[in-house]
């Protein structure tokens, strides 16, 4: 179906808006997400929106026509509307000319193949939705499988997130768990728990990776708790120079991330 | 000199207030940076706060009264607020107890010294402070010089980049240069010049770094323009096993930059 809308009061824009927040993305079990190129990622990845929002002020592109053709294939909306609509639902000063949106996807950790990866990211209590992007992202680049959320963490399917991650929330299979349902998964197969750790820790350069290997990050202030580093099989460190003792989180995941690619593929 | 300030419309914390914002940063030439660790970082790297603004609600520390003395002995002023002011000057919901105004740094090229460090962050129209940010940090870990800004950067005084800096903002040698003044200053000595490539790139791990070795990372969206790229010494890629082509700049700089250190340290 297609609709042309003009009026910031619209019941729709106003839905849209309200995926900004938590608590009404998990109500509507949706989330957003912009530009041409990161919905033609997610369409390749075989993820269509159930809704395309485009601004009337779009420059035309073929890309932008395979996907009004997806969406209204798949039976969704196409709607037009101002740039200054487009800007408010996205937050953003400078909107794309595009977005859409997408149906939350499941995130239970028992679907998750960890023999589809050799590499696995795990963040735990990450508050940060621009970390969580990023991860997503390096995740992506090093052809991760995926990332597991332990604990308490910032929403993957928020639009910061989403933003940071380049595309890569498509790419990579996302989970959530509490830890006491995270490590009872894992230890049901194969894996490798490697934690970034200051304590009783080897060089990461070097160390003794095996694949599937997880990859353990903790909250940005408080890192890891202790029991938790505890239950890793591998504690690696990585060296500090300076004055600093820790990393920014997603920069600590993405060093030790390539340091394991490298030495799985020796 | 020691000041209660009770009000919101106070001029002191107007003014501070606008020290959030870039044009009233560098109309003072100052800017604001907050938490106990990162201000005594600060002491101890030799930079003492023009101005300390302390929470009324704090507790008593002994780092504090040191920060308090060493103030007050340079002269500066010391005042006490509200915890809801503290909020409004920082723009933080839940501030710290502390924060403190410095007189910002000379960030001439030509004050670099090159010999000081073997690596050395250069970015290039970097856009985001939080990038910026954590590039300081990493640049801390890695025992980098400092960074050095190429053309229209983020502003490294920013609340945001100061913030992400995690105190590496007073640690780490700042510089800002057009690519005209750069190139110049870095071909009167020595040092290698190295990009985060894609085209005519070598494999990142083991390729031929010496010290001091400059780490060049280009625009978030747009990456480095080709004639940078061309006038660097040495262009390294890393893997990209993905969908995407690039990785965070931030990420990007701190991958290579441990790299750097591994093999300069071999």
């Amino acid at each position: 179906m297609r609709r042309e809308i003009t009026g910031f009061s619209n019941p729709t824009v106003k839905a849209l808006r309200a995926l900004r927040e938590k608590k009404h993305r998990k109500a509507a079990r949706q989330f957003l997400a912009e530009g041409l190129r990161l919905l033609t990622d997610a369409l390749e990845c075989g993820h269509v929106p159930q809704m395309l929002v485009m601004s009337s002020a779009r420059d035309p592109h073929p890309l932008l026509d395979t996907l009004e053709a997806a969406v209204l294939a798949a039976g969704g909306e196409v709607i037009e509307t101002t740039p200054d609509i487009l800007s408010k639902i996205t937050g953003k000063d400078n909107p794309q000319a595009v977005a859409g949106v997408f149906a939350e996807f499941d995130t239970a950790i028992e679907r998750l193949d960890r023999h589809a990866a050799p590499i696995w990211l795990v963040a735990q209590a990450l508050r940060d939705p621009g970390n969580l992007g990023t991860m997503l992202r390096t995740g992506d680049a090093v052809g991760a499988g995926g990332l597991i959320l332990i604990d308490d963490c910032a929403d993957p399917f928020s639009v910061e997130a989403v933003r940071a991650s380049m595309g890569a929330v498509f790419t990579q299979a996302i989970a959530q768990a509490s830890w006491d349902e995270f490590l009872p998964w894992l230890r049901s197969g194969p894996g490798q728990l490697v934690a970034a750790s200051l304590r009783d820790a080897v060089p990461y350069r070097g160390a003794p990776y095996t694949a599937p290997c997880f990859l353990l990050v903790g909250n940005e202030s408080r890192g890891l708790p202790g029991e938790y580093e505890a239950a890793c099989d591998l504690r690696v460190t990585m060296p500090m120079r300076g004055r600093a003792d820790s990393l920014n989180a997603a920069v600590a995941a993405a060093v030790l991330a390539y340091e394991v690619l490298a030495s799985l593929e020796a």
